[in-house]
């Protein structure tokens, strides 16, 4: 069955743009998605294909105008969930990723300017979700990082080697460090556990290393890990 | 002065992809930044140009060599600072970008596979930088996302009109909400108080909007947000 993505933009020209290639761009041509592109643009109703109007209250910027953007969605609209990329929004997480990708897939308005009219978000039930704590000239690359993130968990495209289960964030712990030939690189060596042919204790190192890193780097998923009732360890 | 991004990819088709459009394409044609794009693949020294290898202690996928990547590096190096696009790394924020945006630009590294040789990182004094708490199939979109954030700010590329204070996160609050015409969409009427022309009061309005969003929705924002000193509002 084909994850099935609409996104609505003003700069169509956009996409697929880095979906088009890699993993998501074979997974594109092979139709484990497909990619369904709304020209905002051509839901407005005068000549000039206007889609933005001053703020009510003032204020610098233009604001995407209700009327307009509920034409573009309704225009697609079905029972798939629906999103505007906004850092407003709740927070993208892997575990949103991963109910999403176990979904039919989703519909993206991606605003541009100060944002979109309020009323709008309500009357077409858009979830707001944020990328994260940062400003975009819009919110086409949200769309295309929250589409990526959702691709490459449809089954058949990361194939067996990466099954995406032994990664950041499924255990709840950052990934610990990976190293690869040459043995020697500027006189740094390759820890000797990882050579050792030990699977055990490589496991118990690999776990050790993402709890440092993770105590360190981000205190917030740390806390949230240790929190969790304890799991056992590669060796017990 | 130009602002200059170097990105070290194995898909330098995919750039510059949506930074080609819109305000970021307007800014590079105009010369006010510039990108450099490396393909890693020419560091390589093989003739399949081989750029991963398997990672040392076995598990899923491949890694990035550190040699090849240290080559790709070297080419480009200079003072600016360099990262490398990682669910491991550090979360991006507003401030970050600001600091980003000030200075003379950026050489980003984006990982795919299972992530790249933990020495390359030391030895190139490569920060870890994270746009989220998800996965993508690599560093590419996260590179865009950095890039697209930082060249918004730079000197002349948004206008007056929106300057980039009067926005998301720089009071460390979430935007107040935002209404245009038509006065009726779908039933729903802009508030009284957004079209009385009563300055003040719109000011105060949107405040106690943007401040009970914040509330609503990011604890962690507000926390931070309401133990700073306090600023007085728009009345005094």
């Amino acid at each position: 069955m084909t994850w099935r993505a609409s996104v609505l933009t003003i700069f169509p020209e956009m996409f697929p743009g880095p979906l088009g290639v890699s993993l998501a761009g074979k997974a594109l041509a092979a139709g484990t998605w497909s990619l369904d592109i709304v020209d905002i643009r051509d839901h407005a109703t005068d000549k000039h294909r206007t889609v933005d109007d001053t703020p009510a209250g003032g204020g610098p910027g233009m604001v995407m105008k209700a009327d307009v953007l509920a034409r573009a969605i309704d225009s697609v609209a079905d029972q798939r969930p629906r999103f505007f990329m906004s850092p407003r929004g709740v927070p993208l997480t892997q575990a949103k990723v991963s109910e999403l990708a176990r979904g039919d897939g989703a519909l993206i308005v991606c605003g541009r300017f100060e944002g979109v009219d309020e009323r709008l978000i309500a009357a077409r039930n858009l979830q707001e979700i944020s990328i994260g704590d940062y400003v975009l000239s819009g919110g086409e690359l949200a769309a295309a990082v929250m589409l990526d993130a959702c691709i490459r968990l449809l089954p058949g495209v990361m194939g067996k080697e990466a099954s995406g289960l032994d990664e950041s964030f499924s255990e709840g712990l950052l990934e610990y460090p990976q190293f690869t030939r040459p043995q020697i690189f500027e006189g740094q060596t390759i820890p000797d556990i990882l050579t050792g042919g030990d699977h055990s204790k490589v496991a118990k190192w690999r776990l050790e290393q993402a709890e440092s890193l993770t105590r360190q780097r981000r205190p917030d998923l740390w806390t949230a890990y240790s929190g969790q009732p304890k799991k056992s360890g590669p060796n017990g």
